[in-house]
């Protein structure tokens, strides 16, 4: 069977740039932006400009628009629909409610400060990890079919549930927004000197609150519960005695960890597992998906078994 | 005149950069390290490699080095010293009251998480902000000795008291470490599949916290006061409501300023009031200094009288 068409609808900086990267993988690809200069954008690489999207429809909208993404679309009725959306359950109960089983909600683990179609990059997706839902009455074909355009367009698959992805991406970027800004309003607070004296630390601890404001408030107040629980963590941490706390710090961050490859049956549970242990899938092949989890983390040839 | 020779204390990272830059700019540098290496990587770089050192004396060793820095070395009896520690309080007490109104503290806003001779950069300080001390007993003529050192290597020169520099880089560095270091510490709390998912926003937000753990240890125990001040300040942040949170620290990184030149007589209050209002000296001409403040922050060819 060939490759389904992949429909995008939103062609700003990650739908442009994943519209071009699965052009460039030879992929048929459709797409629809309401900005008519997004529009010519991707007709310049290659999209097919078009209202009328099939096979593997991709919502590359803001979160606060993604009720209404299909709105004056016509999509035919067997589409897949996925979304990269950065929180999930809020999308999974708008979007996957109407669409029920033919909704794979997903989350490609990219994207800069800058935004629109002037910032798309067909490289955006190279090596990134990008995070697909299979939730219980996710139908597993069309999940690997999402996930084949993932991997098309150069990006590791990592399988989660809803939840699992919430609560981990309020640990390691809707955090990294608030504490941002907190840093950058607290120096502020602290008078011109201090913003004067701001150097490397002070530009790679704020960097992200560059980022378009209602993009940042829309993402963390979707996901405002494992936010907050979060949040909980890093006051925790700051609480500690610094010497612990510098110490462990740096050991996260300098961590260096081999990958082993692993085969996982297309099953649910041994998806979520290979994805809670950490781990990636790259490759479809025909009755099992292969990918790899971090070395330390699971016995030679074997999946971690807390599934 | 013509100008003091520099002698570098410690040719790591810093040292070396500083030495290597003024090299570059014509003036004569003497230099010493403990480690044979660093001062061969120096001599090659055209620094006379001696233990009797005069003219401005430039202390470039980790702060837990500062008090024996200078331990079997000659100094001049008549030289000025300086010091590049990311702490200024403590080496005033130490350092500072060995030597008196000979130590004028100073500590340039640059350096990056890599750290020895192999780091060595002779752009390193090119437009990067040098805080240097005036304290009430500091002879001008000597601070403005250091200071064109400071600006030969290509840094601008902000006055500061020791009590302004260590509340300042309370607010915009040693915090920063600490955000850092929970922000991932925080994140493996949360579990392999968060890691595996963190992507520009985590790594940007834990970047420093990749810097030699007794480095960050020192600075932060050697300013903990003022570190834990500019904590609170963190913590109340992020008590606001997350829309005017992220509203202010996006507003913080985004403002853009012009700068407004001002001609600063040689007189204390004058410069640590062009210091106050996030201005810094670039020139030293003959009866007064060339700098800048925010265009926002001083009314025409006047300073700001906040002194």
């Amino acid at each position: 069977m060939p490759a389904p068409p992949v429909g995008v609808v939103g062609l700003g900086q990650l739908g442009g740039s994943l519209a071009a990267a699965l052009v460039a993988a030879g992929r048929p690809v459709q797409g629809w932006d309401v900005d008519p200069a997004a529009r010519d954008a991707a007709a310049a690489r290659g999209v097919q400009i078009t209202r009328e999207l099939s096979g593997v429809v991709v919502l590359a909208v803001p979160l606060t628009a993604m009720a209404g993404a299909l709105d004056g679309l016509t999509i035919d009725p067997d589409a897949t629909v996925t979304d990269l959306g950065s929180v999930k359950r809020p999308v999974l109960e708008s979007v996957g409610r109407t669409l029920g089983g033919r909704y794979v909600g997903g989350h490609p683990m990219c994207g800069t400060e800058r935004s629109g179609h002037a910032a798309v990059d067909p490289g955006l997706f190279t090596g990134a990890r990008w995070a697909l839902c299979l939730e219980p009455d996710t139908e597993l074909p069309r999940w690997l079919r999402v996930a084949e355009v993932a991997m098309a367009a150069g990006a590791e698959v990592v399988p989660v549930t809803a939840t699992e992805h919430d609560d981990a991406v309020a640990a390691i970027s809707h955090v990294s927004h608030l504490l941002a800004a907190a840093l950058a309003a607290a120096a502020a607070q602290a008078g011109p000197l201090a913003l004067a004296l701001a150097a490397g630390s002070f530009r790679d601890g704020t960097r992200v609150i560059g980022s378009d404001p209602a993009f940042v408030r829309a993402m963390v107040e979707g996901n405002a519960g494992p936010t907050a629980s979060a949040l909980a963590r890093v006051h925790q941490q700051l609480a500690r005695p610094w010497a612990e706390l510098v110490a462990d710090g740096h050991a996260v961050v300098t961590r260096q960890g081999g990958r082993r490859t692993v085969r996982v049956p297309l099953d649910r549970a041994a998806l979520l597992s290979l994805g809670r242990a950490g781990g990636a899938v790259t490759h479809r092949l025909a009755a099992f998906v292969e990918g790899w989890v971090p070395e330390d983390r699971a016995p030679e040839d074997r999946l971690p078994d807390r599934a």
